[in-house]
């Protein structure tokens, strides 16, 4: 990594493959376990090839939140993939040429949503119900069970669709203040998904229940009545779930190296070439109360240290950031060095950053959906 | 445009280039009335075809935020850049190469940075030393007389070099609360700047002096003793610009274009296809204490109407956006509609959205430095 360090210029996203691999095990093994199947959501890496570490693993199943991004995997090979986002009418060209070269799956969010597209949906696309159990971001609510059955009905007589079952996204494990938190959330998910998959089954459907959000999957073993997880963001994990309690902080599989361009021994600081335009604005709260945007890492030979204490990546421009820095750190840092930045959110820095470089000095490229 | 919105299917940056002319035009006029060389910030567009407006009007100097940025400029046809960024010493390569092919403008933000590289420098670069005059991300402190002094003997004793004067970027105006204060810090940064030239004009030393952010250049309208100014956002404007006082909401230039997916008439709330890779997690505070990430707007014949009272774009994922809705606008929009936001920070939309769609539905490019 040394060698590899010494070649960067710029803001580059490293990313060790060590622990990816060691992610992506964790969840298959657990998947297998609670004979579950594994859907991961390919929005968190966006890249073929890191894509290709589930394919080994057989993994034949996947998850995206664009027509553009199902684009990309089908063209990639996958051969089941869902769209987990809220169908939109203005891409259903692109559905149905997507449902011709492999099995797609829509998510109605509601009755409405379904109503503007049923009759012109290509033969063969699999659909799923959206439903709210918490989030209250989209989806039926999941006591609304004659909205819930209207649109399982309609599902069912429209010979286009074959009805897959009700898939639910319990986000709101993001905004949990404890692990505990997060296990009853996943509790009261699978509850209220399990009301609804019982009421339809007594009508006569056939349901499965997909499920997924990364702080869930992560912190809880077992995974109770559910067919199908789709967890995304383990494959890289981030600060926001090490707060969470999902993973520890070894486990994160993504850093931007950063160059240093500036220091300020009055303030403590350190200005390293690296922004919003590499890392995102998404933030996380210290103790005393204050927005940090990453925290700071060294390189070292096979990737980087554990976040070093007392040093804070605390405010970012569209090309600065600003590290609120330790003594310990001012004295050991030269303009010309490289930092290495722990993401708060890696699926956003991974998207801004648009390629990986391996610890080992690889490159690998994403899509981009510009 | 409504043809155009028809074809529109995804998030989609829309430009009304009769507001960027204008927009230009008023900058244009400011700087040739007040007799100062306008170096317009080119990171905002990232677009060569924006970049020849500029052109057209005779503006034939321009700064960029980083190496990658000078160097699609440069191959643009641009002939006289300044690097407004503390020179990253990994760069040097690039940066010497760029010399050779274009007058180009580093920035020194301290003794220190321009010992990290001052033997190593191709001949002809022009140096600015950056002055701190109080934002507190870089520089040398305005009354740092002595240190200003030293790097300026440095550069001046420096063969490679050409000493061009002192650059300041008083961003603490984005942290203004009113039209007034940005008019005090304009005044004190002028001020600050003039101590410091006059110091180092005594010394005998020529000095430019070279000011710019867009809040300053918007409201002032003297620039007093300032020799170049260089504003960026300008060209697009922003709800943040707008909220400043640097610009009229009908100044802003771009509109994000996003289908509405989904409505929950029991929350208020509309669901777009449109979020934080789209949109950046840039945010404001509403009259509330609450962060939104946009504003609302229909689209018309012409481009957009004006932002819709109450309405706020209040919440961002990856991919969606929930909007806080007024009960016209739930009455008024279906799913598959467009609608269009204007973003917080109109550099950052840019940089995500990749490219253009101008109201009149022709595409232009913008640069991507992955």
């Amino acid at each position: 990594m040394n060698e590899i360090a010494n070649g960067i210029t710029k803001p580059t996203l490293l990313v060790d493959l060590v622990k990816v691999n060691k992610n992506i095990d964790r969840m298959v093994k657990k998947a297998r376990v609670n004979d579950v199947i594994l859907r991961p959501h390919f929005k968190t890496h966006q890249s073929s090839e890191i894509g290709r570490l589930f394919q080994e693993r057989n993994v034949d199943a996947i998850t995206v939140s664009s027509v553009d991004m199902a684009e990309y995997f089908a063209g990639n090979g996958w051969r089941d993939i869902t769209i987990a986002f809220p169908v939109n009418p203005r891409q259903l060209e692109q559905i149905n040429g997507l449902a011709r070269q492999t099995k797609l799956n829509i998510l109605f969010e509601s009755l409405n949503s379904y109503l503007t597209v049923d009759k012109r949906l290509a033969n063969g696309i699999g659909a799923w119900i959206k439903i709210d159990t918490g989030y209250h971001r989209s989806g039926i609510h999941w006591n609304d069970l004659e909205e819930i059955s209207r649109l399982t009905r309609n599902i069912d007589e429209n010979r286009a669709l074959f009805f897959e079952g009700i898939l639910t996204h319990a986000g709101h494990t993001y905004k949990a203040g404890s692990v505990e938190e997060i296990r009853k959330i996943f509790l009261e998910t699978v509850n209220r998904m399990d009301l609804v998959k019982n009421e339809l089954e007594a009508q006569g459907y056939e349901v499965k229940v997909s499920i997924g959000d990364t702080p869930g999957c992560s912190i809880v073993e077992k995974f109770g009545s559910v067919d199908e997880i789709r967890p995304g963001n383990f494959v890289f994990y981030d600060l926001m779930q090490e707060k969470l309690g999902a993973c520890s902080e070894s486990d994160i599989a993504v850093a931007a190296a950063c160059p240093v361009v500036a220091k300020n021994l009055n303030r403590n600081e350190i200005v390293i070439y690296g922004g919003a335009v590499h890392l995102s604005k998404e933030f996380l709260i210290n103790t005393d109360g204050d927005p940090y945007y990453g925290r700071i890492t060294l390189p070292i030979n096979k990737g980087w240290t554990n976040a070093i204490s007392d040093c804070w990546l605390s405010s970012i421009s569209q090309e600065h950031g600003v590290i609120t820095a330790s003594k310990d750190l001012l004295e050991m840092v030269e303009i010309g060095d490289l930092l290495m930045i722990l993401p708060i959110h890696s699926c956003l820095t991974a998207n801004l950053m648009g390629k990986y470089l391996t610890t080992e000095g690889r490159t690998i490229d994403m899509a981009s959906f510009l």
